[in-house]
């Protein structure tokens, strides 16, 4: 007998409809003999609903009373699934996050999972019940209501799932599983039946947002074997796992994209130690987040410094870099803000150094003009024109061969 | 500095304007110096929402699962209200029924409170903090949300009060306080400034639907000072209490009607030993309440049995009576749902034995015909045509003299 834990989002328990074939979904996993434990959003609206009651009396809410307040979502679904649940024959019970002990930090709003005392749902679960969970929410050590911020149930059901030991934790989303580029600019793009944390987490922070980076990092780190699949339709997804040594390890898993970037260059700016930090610590004190950062060796110790930001905090963060070249007496600040980056990940090029190159001239074959690069050890990305967003990406598809499936070594 | 709990029912709070206008009465109260404790309901029309999800879902929703559900609604309050204090600059926590350990027994969807740990709430005003508290509510000792059935939040602050040691206990309603009859019937109707326990108790049981009766009960257990105020004007509203030596005792505080009840005479029954029982049983298996009961003992060893019931429960009680009288060889059986009980009240009336006297005379003048009575050590009850409603409370609230307010000795 398994233990699954299974996560639904606000869409999926949208309405009592929906709500009711989740619980077929659930009843049908329990009679292929698991444990199921289901961890649930509140049902979509109802967040935006409680905001704007916040919102009426005040445009800076308590965050304390604002987790109280928003917290109200998922325990109302718990509910209702359980009772859907009930009346279809199946003993069911819930929990709020504070009931099974989800223990968080006090970070109103955005609060991170400190600790999860299993031993009550393996009680209800040896009872034969389905537990039912609120996803996002917590208590601090205090006992007051936290949550852990919007999409936080993905994290919610991680968190469970290691705490429980499950043998599989099931996120039930609107998209069947992860693919080897996105399916809308990649007509034969591939849903992969397998793929590794680190190359989820370089897809998922590559802008394929099929899961919360946090949930994926919190299964790495407990060794919890994560599966994306559809709400609405049967199929296995694509299961996210640790590195198998008998695994054959993918050359390539996908092709990411993600064009909510924009770059920004100084140019001319003195070659001296402390540099990038005169150049970033101002746009980090803004609370900007900074993705991608190059740096050229210039001529007469002078050096040009290239990065890339969410495209929303262009405006604010050219004007911020202008000052700063100001202070520093860099020659001149350009940006641009239709950029996109596209990116090769997979577990397999830690050991091939020559996936880079097929990647370079497969862009230039095309006439395609990279600006910036940028490598980890299992991705390459570039940055290049917004409109070759399409061209790029399908190029690269073709290039490794992925419609067929991960490129093996 | 005294502690006041204040309460706020489902229309006080039935809107974002109305919490904040809650807020401000809250404020007003902590300003003359006080530390406030406030107990909501749910925001009105919340309660019928969430089961009316619960009853798209199924018509027999688990009693557990309803108190998860339900609960949510005034927490949705309690969050709400306490962020609006904190807009107005007025420091405020808001708890849910768990998080103060208000323990009940585990009836789901009535419970009765058991238990409740002042010490947080203590803690929370020392700091100058308002404490918000959603009504309605608890956790029995598993942890399991419960609740304590509709209208339950006034017993909750009742037994806050209580549990804190509170110097009054404010139940903020849509009238501003008890009067000597109902203004709707008697245009003179007096607001009363005080009344016993006791009274309330008649009162509200004879139909006075201030307060519910529980909450009075608690109330009179532990001595809370209890006062009903309204909502939407200023006012002292009515303190209702313990009787005092120094308080100049009511003859008759008042007169209650109730046209709620429906009355059932079996005749010709055979006057033996456990006659009563055999007739009365069959109905309190079926759940029904009986209200009155009068037996008079007849010719020829038969006797004649009379009860009233709801009036809601008239059609069934009746059919179950006919049953009876086969079974127990009664005579017939008669009934009327046209009927409404007119009571007088005061627990002055223990030591005068003439107010039933004067209530009969009263009544005989203007040939109203009294079909049943019955009386306690504080009231004396009559059920009269339903048609005799308004003249039978006018002329008792003027044989007794309360235009001028309650009557003394």
């Amino acid at each position: 007998m398994a233990l699954i834990v299974q996560k639904y989002g606000g869409t999926s328990v949208g309405t009592v409809e929906r709500i009711e074939a989740v619980a077929d979904k659930v009843i049908e996993t329990k009679k292929q003999g698991n444990q199921v434990v289901v961890v649930v959003s509140a049902m979509s609206g109802e967040t935006d609903r409680l905001l704007s009651l916040a919102k009426d009396i005040t445009s800076t809410p308590t965050p304390r009373e604002l987790d109280v307040l928003l917290s109200t979502g998922e325990q109302t679904t718990i509910a209702l699934l359980s009772m859907a649940l009930e009346e279809k024959g199946h003993p069911a019970v819930s929990y709020t996050g504070g009931q099974v002990h989800i223990r968080t930090d006090n970070e109103h709003n955005k609060a991170r999972i400190v600790d999860i005392e299993g031993a009550k749902v393996h009680k209800q679960l040896a009872e034969g019940k389905v537990v039912v969970i609120a996803g996002f929410q917590g208590i601090d050590e205090d006992g007051n209501i936290t949550t852990l911020g919007r999409g936080g149930s993905d994290t919610t059901a991680v968190a469970m799932a290691a705490a429980l030991k499950a043998d599989e934790c099931r996120i039930y989303t609107d998209v069947d599983g992860v693919y080897t580029a996105d399916p809308r600019v990649v007509s034969d793009a591939q849903r992969l039946p397998r793929i590794t944390y680190e190359e989820m987490l370089e897809m998922a922070s590559l802008g394929s947002k099929v899961l919360q980076i946090r949930s994926v990092e919190f299964a790495r780190k407990y060794n919890v074997n994560l599966r994306v699949l559809s709400s609405f339709e049967d199929g296995p997804g694509t299961l996210i796992t640790d590195e198998d040594e008998n695994m054959e390890a993918a050359l390539i898993s996908g092709i990411a994209h993600n064009k909510d970037e924009a770059k920004l260059t100084i140019v001319g700016v003195p070659d001296m130690p402390g540099i990038a930090s005169q150049i970033l610590g101002p746009i980090a004190d803004a609370n900007i987040e900074v993705d991608m950062i190059v740096q050229n060796v210039g001529l007469d110790n002078k050096t040009d410094f290239t990065f890339t930001v969410n495209r929303n905090d262009y405006e604010k963060t050219m004007a911020i870099l202008k000052k700063t070249a100001d202070a520093i007496g860099a020659k001149e600040v350009s940006g641009d803000n239709r950029i996109v980056k596209i990116s090769v990940v997979g577990v397999g090029m830690r050991s091939h150094a020559g996936i880079a190159n097929i990647m370079f001239k497969a862009l230039a074959d095309e006439g395609i003009n990279i600006q910036m690069i940028s490598t980890s050890e299992i991705k390459v990305s570039v940055v290049v024109a917004e409109n070759y967003l399409e061209l790029g990406v399908r190029t690269l598809h073709a290039a490794f061969g992925l419609e067929n499936g991960a490129m093996s070594k």
